[in-house]
């Protein structure tokens, strides 16, 4: 120990004669700290939970690595992993629209306008973005392009039937997941601050809640009734929560839903619009989904507050929504270009300008994403040079989905013991493994000795057998005692599918036998 | 009132009966929630500074706003603002470097690669890129995608003269301003986590403290000195603090320095190096202008803690070290493109796992913006089709910032009552407004009276009269009863230090007749 120190003295001495001053002090305790530990950290960072790339996503990248490494001898018995765990489109085998990269093409590079055989009106579109934001390569107003502000205010304005949209209340975002942090975190006053959310819910929200150590308030979505919400039930909880003295700040609505791949009814949407107006709780409107619909039609949480606004200002002029939007989803699936917005109605000015405070912080959203998004809301139309390829590969995609959505949902219904809703919209089902814990005894038994839950140890077998990653439902919330998992239904063709129908009859027999 | 309540009960049953039955509860008192005002809401959000995008620059947005409505009658003495407050360089005159982008241009739409007359290594490049990380419209790898990673791996290690670099220490991030985020929110604790931060800082640092309820500990720069560091008055504030009860959890250094513009000797570096292995301090390391030095040399701290374990292994090995960089500064200035990495080196696993989940949570950094990163770390070698242009493009950048610090940096040596550091690297010069409380009287009295500091007016004045837009020294922090401002020295030509040197001349006129 002594050498130590004088070899630390003598170094000390050749480099800094005034460390030495200090080193006094402390001489005879110096030993060099350790790095930290997790106690060591933030516990809010360390306890948030996030499920959709948790410990079954982790695995499956490890497998897939394994695969690469050795594709002749990795012994697995399947040669890739079919990633179900995440609406990831592109990742899969959807190719990006050509309206879109073409434009972005000539953002990067304005010179080959000239040079390549572009349709006139990607051209023209490309010109005028330039022409109004300038380099991509610039920081842009931390609130998002002027210009293309108003082109989604444009796009909110005709998608709701003519109620006004002002640009200034929209933010562009880096996907949807930095508007839920934005709004998460300045809605989080104190450890009283409340959030009403689905269960099951997308885990970016309990896990923003977390962080900001907030009150997670998970409100029940009836499976039995197409995931459908149940007002009574959230005003239960309202009532409830505020004798325990939280203070709840917002309710969230994901519509079309995530996980569960449901439409919430214009009724539904009233219902809670209503206890909005009534509790003074802020809507967070999750409306990433919005162009993945299959059946039925997605109504703006927006354009019913309008409606009712007209009917009765003094009950909903002092609603505030935030609606959430992102090109990662839709027929687009970009979701690598961290595009999206979110408009902000009802809310003080003074509020507004602590949103654009933290939106400045971090300087400004991707721009060639803010430029994604304007070109995914102002897309050509009819008659315009790309509208015939834009049209085939938008339709092509809308259809890929749904005709994937149906052969999955068909496969679930086959299944023993799997319930099923009909998917009408998102990327996602969310089945019920319907195990009741007399017939599936041993699987209790496993899930006991292993301190898992019965879906992680489904979901854990499924991918170390198939390759295919999906993420148990426990990750999303559900009822107590149910169990459930939550896939995409992006994966093409059959065979993935055929796969894990096998592997379910097998699961099936080991647990059960 | 009653009528009102008759009217809301009426649609309510309409809608829905079972709003009533919760409605009788409260019917007496019913009233609308009023939105939410800055009192409901995080008083952290609501308090946190940041100056650059400050009170200064909106009023800048706001006059640029009048000139663009009335390009002939907005009665300004100005037809321009010049966007000095910050250092985006493509919002100026600066281009895009061609390799860059036409790499850029083909992964956006990789069918125009066979259009399109591009040199052969932009081509391959963009293959190898595509081959590797598949579309950039897919989420990659929360962390970044792994061919990047190694690539920037490949860089850090040949820049650092060989010592290893581990891809899975390394985190792509949105701009740097993500990986100070994250950083600063793990190693918040509690409210008695103290981060050393230097005086003047890049306020992203305060706010981002003030965000996680931390305590800020400014060490003062030796303005006399170059803004060199002083370990004496470091480990001063340390032991006060821990005195205090504050846990001091990270010492940031930012160099080349924003926004002093200075470089820091390699004595310096060690310093610092040895105040952190000593009381287990996390060093994070913003060395976003590593390619922005005039002067003298950029030495990475990791190359100097390398060389230091090297010599030490006992002192050093458990030093830990955040250093993060970006593809906003340096000759690139692709500010809007958000590409950014942090290297953790020293932290336990465990920590970075947090780390990676709070990447996860936000799905993954812009891919394109990674791409970019690895374009820059990795560009043209000579005798590549692309290296005279490319060679040419950055030197002619290079040279022009040299010149542009120059100019203005004699502009301000000229100026009555201006001290000022030669800026050696970075963006930016930090000249202090020398002026007394006696000579200046009637300035000090307007101060006082208008609730501003002295630094405010001058810059508010500034703008005024000539458009040009700088931040006050009081946004970055300053030594009490200094004035400062900053200014990046980004804008092209002379003609805007003309107008400058000319309003400084009727400034003092007026504040000391």
């Amino acid at each position: 120990m002594l050498s130590k120190m004088l070899a630390i003295k003598s170094v000390m001495k050749q480099r800094q004669p005034r460390f030495l001053v200090s080193l006094k002090v402390s001489y005879s305790t110096y030993k060099p700290a350790q790095p930290l530990s997790v106690k060591d950290i933030n516990q809010k960072t360390v306890h948030a939970k996030y499920a959709v790339r948790g410990k079954i996503p982790i695995i499956a990248d490890e497998l897939n690595d394994l695969i690469k490494k050795n594709p002749s001898s990795h012994g697995l018995p399947f040669s890739k992993i079919v990633n179900a765990n995440i609406g990831n489109p592109q990742q899969l085998d959807q190719k990006p629209l050509t309206w879109y990269r073409q434009v972005l093409s000539i953002l990067q590079y304005p010179a080959i306008a000239d040079a390549v055989d572009y349709p006139e009106d990607v051209k023209e579109r490309a010109r005028v973005i330039l022409e109004n934001i300038g380099s991509i390569g610039a920081y842009s107003h931390s609130q998002g392009a002027p210009y293309i502000r108003q082109s989604i205010a444009n796009f909110i304005e005709k998608r709701d039937g003519g109620y006004p949209s002002n640009p200034n209340n929209i933010f562009l975002t880096s996907g949807a997941s930095t508007a839920v942090s934005y709004l998460l975190q300045i809605l989080s006053s104190n450890e009283k601050s409340g959030f009403l959310i689905p269960i099951p819910q997308y885990p970016l929200y309990t896990a923003t809640i977390a962080l900001n150590n907030a009150v997670p308030i998970g409100y029940y979505l009836d499976e039995k009734n197409h995931w459908s919400t149940d007002p009574e039930q959230i005003r239960s909880l309202i009532l409830e929560n505020k004798q325990k003295g939280i203070d709840i700040k917002a309710l969230v609505v994901i519509n079309p839903g995530n996980p569960t791949g449901s439409i919430l009814s214009k009724q539904d949407i009233i219902e809670l619009i209503d206890i909005a107006a009534e509790y003074g709780i802020v809507l967070i409107a999750d409306e990433v989904y919005q162009e993945n619909v299959f059946k039925g039609k997605f109504l703006s949480m927006k354009k019913v507050l309008n409606e009712l606004t007209e009917q009765e200002p003094e009950t909903y002029e002092h609603v505030q929504l935030a609606s959430l939007h992102s090109t990662s989803k839709g027929v687009s699936g970009e979701c690598g270009q961290r595009g999206g917005y979110m408009e902000l109605i009802g809310f003080k000015t003074e509020v507004k300008d602590v949103v654009f405070k933290l939106a400045s912080i971090n300087l400004c959203s991707v721009v060639s994403g803010q430029a994604l998004m304007e070109l995914m809301i102002n897309p050509p139309q009819e008659g315009d040079p790309s509208w015939e390829l834009y049209r085939a590969e938008t339709s092509s995609i809308h259809n890929d989905l749904e005709i994937r959505a149906d052969l999955l949902y068909r496969a679930f219904l086959e299944m023993e013991d799997v319930k099923c809703n009909k998917p009408t919209g998102a990327m996602y089902i969310f089945p019920k493994l319907d195990f009741s814990p007399e017939k599936y005894r041993k699987l209790f038994m496993r899930a006991e000795q292993s301190n898992l839950q019965v879906d992680d140890i489904y979901c854990i077998e499924l991918l170390e057998n198939t390759g295919i990653c999906c993420v148990p439902g426990n990750g999303f919330g559900q009822v107590e005692g149910t169990y459930h998992l939550r896939t995409t239904f992006l994966p093409p063709g059959k065979e993935w599918i055929d796969r894990w129908m096998e592997f379910h009859q097998s699961f099936i027999k080991k647990y059960t036998s």
